[in-house]
């Protein structure tokens, strides 16, 4: 969810850049996640299956979006690796393979820094969640930071998904 | 699956038919079948939850169906009664509720007998499956069938879902 888009239901207030040098990796929380779409970009809901880390410790989800001409629905409902491995195939060409580090920048706020593989091998974005437009419009990005991308569609997960790189 | 529209990778040949009055209804082994469509009928896929049977007994699924140009996927995964009932409040406006009986006909063939309930209430279907395109030609209908409608796509399950009765 960018700050270009808000929408009535969701809370989130993000801004989203390219990077422009790696940060020390070292401290950060690391989690594999792989997202696959079932649906296509023109279908009128969207169905996700997404597996966040790895191994036994895996978890799994399967996500169904609607968009409501009033709200826009999200269900969201855990399931098994067996259930996921079964859909799973059917993601093909639809997929986004990604390692996620989580940590905080020095002014306290959090930033989701993914790394992609697999077709979008070399793409790294990085992501800060606002309390309000305020905050996000007044934040000053650190020097690793790069391009801010935020209100660009090509850089969301399920267009790098279906359409790769912008 | 009807006669008129083989697929290629299905082995299913059905005849579909009206009923003309309702047969015996004791000897045949009943069930409740509940099925609601997550996808639109234009979407790209399909997605479909299903609960058979009721209570403690019932069995959940998910299914997808996607038309290949070449083949017609079908991936169906046992699912649990949480998360039949996490998905099942997105399927209002596109579901099917019908008690399906069970039965031999005098000549061996087995026969579905559907019963519809909440917005399709008063439809009733019978189906028969046949070991070739031959013997399904070659049937000659008990006099408790009523029209065939075969070829019909009105009477099929997704139709009768989403747009109601034809």
């Amino acid at each position: 969810m960018s700050v270009a888009e808000p929408k009535t239901e969701s809370v989130e207030i993000e801004r989203k850049f390219l990077l422009r040098a790696l940060p020390d990796l070292a401290p950060l929380k690391a989690g594999d996640v792989a997202q696959g779409y079932l649906t296509s970009a023109t279908d009128s809901v969207e169905m996700r299956v997404r597996r966040k880390g790895c191994g036994a410790d895996a978890a799994h989800f399967m996500t169904l979006k609607s968009d409501g001409s009033l709200s826009r629905k999200e269900i969201e409902v855990p399931i098994s690796a067996a259930q996921f491995n079964s859909f799973w195939p059917a993601t093909k060409g639809r997929r986004v393979e990604k390692t996620r580090y989580v940590g905080t920048l020095s002014d306290g706020l959090r930033f989701e820094l993914d790394i992609f593989h697999g077709g979008l091998d070399g793409l790294k974005l990085v992501e800060v969640e606002f309390a309000s437009v305020e905050a996000a419009s007044r934040f000053v990005a650190p020097d690793w930071f790069g391009e801010d991308v935020t209100g660009n569609k090509g850089y969301k997960n399920k267009s790098l998904a279906v359409n790769g790189l912008p």
